[in-house]
């Protein structure tokens, strides 16, 4: 029987998402507390990668199991599981249903603090320069009418092309942050935050929304902005198609 | 010249807010960075103290220095001091005021989560089991008629007398979070956690309402409430007369 988890996580204290050799990463914390609770080794599988030091509100596994499962699966994992993972839902899936390749699409966050804030130090990038938020949204709408992000893709990457579909790209203020919101159907190995520090040196000056332009038809990485660094950044919602998932808790 | 400085800091690192011998505390941290700054030792006084592992969103200190200072004091503070503890504003006072015998009023929030918080683990309480709100504030309510604390009061303590005038003390729904929010003349030690464990206990039915007006008149503190965990615990307000403080940055 195949299941869906759905978590969230903070990143600050891992390698990242996905199992590494000698690494301190969420799938290996949740695929040990699942093989524990389960009996049997239990592999996940995720809707994506995040990268050191990256969040997630929102990320989705799909796993198997011999015998059925209920909520009391959620709250014994969250008693064994460390302090910055919690599994919030779990859902009855088709038995070939795929966490990533069922996933239509992706949306991500990134958040800039101006202040110093001492309650929430890694999660948010500590920005304090003015910034132009008008020009900064000229800039992120170009992305809406163009395919092809090799520009904002890491070079070392095993895609096969660099098309995506972004459906979403704005910068809001909420409350004393200053936010930026992405949605596509599939993100590049360090898109997300290639985009943000491209957009900040919009912000800040260094180029103009123009650039913006010829940076996208490029398609080389050196011409966008170095990555905006991990702490700013959130996976905050993975959309799958209607009716896969069954809510069981 | 004297001056006050107003702070926040998460407590979850520190032995509490006094420096004390081979203790990571949050006075040392901000007396070191100041005398680095300031080039001589410099001691700061606070509106009070904060035990281990608790918050304070508004704390006030008064120090002295021998030149005057400007905005990039504080700066240079958040620059040098750790990412949990962050400086908000200078002020200006005459050389007489007190950080703690001119404080008015302080006022103190707890927060419970009802959910795993992973992004947030130690700003709150856990707490799932359910609540009797309405009973929660019947019987905080009793808490603005009353004079003596002492059954409150941690049983190791210096002062003099248990008397404090509580001005306001309600539970309230922020978000997914039940806040408890206190505001007094002055604290004892322990009291505002050992409030909330015999709030909780009414909460959840292991007290009467009516069981408060015994509590308070015993004077004796093992009539009272286990005290809650520190990490829900945040100092949020110190109040001081109006005109004393004059704002520099």
């Amino acid at each position: 029987m195949r299941y869906f988890l759905e978590l969230a996580y903070q990143g600050t204290a891992y390698h990242g998402w996905q199992t590494q050799p000698n690494a301190h990463t969420v799938q290996a914390e949740l695929e040990q507390a699942l093989s524990t609770l389960l009996r049997r080794d239990t592999a996940v599988v995720a809707s994506g990668r995040t990268d050191t030091g990256v969040h997630a509100c929102q990320q989705f596994v799909h796993f198997d199991s011999d015998h059925p499962l209920s909520d009391r699966l959620l709250r014994s994992l969250n008693g064994i599981l460390p302090s910055d993972v919690a599994v919030r839902h779990l859902y009855r899936v088709p038995d070939e249903a795929h966490a990533r390749f069922d996933a239509l699409e992706r949306a991500y966050e990134y958040h800039l603090m101006p202040h110093k804030d001492p309650f929430a130090p890694h999660l948010s990038l500590h920005f304090s320069a003015p910034l132009d938020v008008a020009k900064m949204n000229q800039a992120a709408a170009l992305l809406l009418s163009h395919e092809d992000f090799e520009c904002f893709s890491r070079v070392k990457t095993d895609v096969t092309h660099f098309r995506c579909t972004v459906t979403a790209a704005h910068w809001d203020t909420e409350q004393e942050k200053l936010v930026f919101h992405i949605s596509a159907n599939r993100f590049l190995r360090g898109m997300v935050r290639a985009i943000v520090g491209t957009l900040l040196a919009v912000g800040t000056g260094k180029q103009e929304v123009a650039d913006i332009q010829h940076i996208l038809q490029s398609k080389d990485r050196r011409q966008a902005g170095h990555a905006a660094p991990p702490e700013g950044l959130f996976l905050t919602r993975v959309s799958y198609p209607t009716g896969l998932l069954t809510l069981i808790a």
